[in-house]
């Protein structure tokens, strides 16, 4: 008798956790970020889930990410609840004028892009920063971070360095570690702001 | 405007991981076990989950535990659909004649008991060994560590240290870790078998 065999993955992967998590936290009408806007995924992820009366402000420093991007939201007729800047996510406070629910980082370099260009441990960690200013509480922050060949591991390692310096009073910090694998599967991190 | 502001805790514990991911596993008429009944609490909570057409199969060594644990199923009125077997749970393939869907530890001391019985690495890992064996294809074998104070911390590492050995073709094992307390938040750690 085996009648509980089933035939769904149970444990989705670093991404899905992090879908899985906002989908919890946002809701349409919510001002949200997309601080690393890459080719738009998680933008027009963040653009469905926020509707037609929310807002969300992606940020990236290369014009062929938010070109990629504007394409896909334009596409989904998305676009006008989205502001796309080219900036670095360590200016976010400059364009962003009110609380929000949640902010969105997938660090590391531009799925098929060029590798040498690529998040900084430095910045990231400043417009993580400013994101945790910017939250709501019981916003949060969702961190992807990719690493593993070539590159990231530096990143890797003082963004969760500086994740476990955070006030354990103001925020707690759930890090999804995936430990069995050969290669260097993502780490999903999220921070909620208590109070 | 403020219109993200809500008050309910998004991350959840550890125990409330655990029950998130085995609640999306375990279905009526399964048959699961717990592996460490202590007080009974998940032997109740996975005998809500299996019905009346399923079964727990529960263990532990103290006595005490297996009689709180069976006080409290009778007042739920789910006693029948649970063994509880007085045995150690390296030897749980020895009552258990059949695939199981889920398999849950708490691992450390039992809560409210004498600090000096408490799990330990060398038969964990054994019993750990064992529900890989008896777990279905998509089960979970889904783990809650308690460590901090004067125990614990040895069988933690050993156990984390086994985990990650097993065949990332077999099985996946996502650990859960909240990074910035001070003291030793528990942690929760799900194999699921791939195939």
């Amino acid at each position: 008798m085996d009648k509980g065999a089933i035939n769904v993955r149970v444990l989705k992967n670093s991404l899905g956790i992090s879908h899985e998590i906002v989908r919890k936290v946002v809701c349409a009408g919510d001002i949200v970020v997309d601080a690393t806007v890459g080719n738009g995924n998680d933008t027009l992820f963040l653009a469905e889930l926020v509707g037609d009366t929310g807002h969300v402000y992606g940020f990236d420093i290369q014009e062929v990410a938010l070109r990629n991007a504007q394409e896909k939201l334009q596409q989904a007729d998305v676009l006008k609840r989205v502001s796309l800047i080219k900036d670095g996510h360590e200016n976010m406070d400059q364009y962003i004028g009110q609380s929000v629910k949640a902010v969105m980082f997938n660090l590391g370099y531009l799925p098929g892009g060029n590798h040498s260009i690529h998040t900084k441990a430095n910045t990231t960690i400043q417009a993580i920063q400013k994101s945790l200013d910017l939250i709501v509480p019981h916003g949060i922050v969702m961190l992807v971070i990719y690493y593993g060949g070539d590159s990231g591991f530096e990143e890797k390692d003082a963004v969760i360095d500086f994740l476990k310096t955070l006030d354990y009073r103001k925020y707690s910090v759930l890090m999804h570690h995936f430990i069995n694998q050969i290669h260097c599967p993502p780490i999903a991190a999220c921070i909620e702001k208590l109070k």
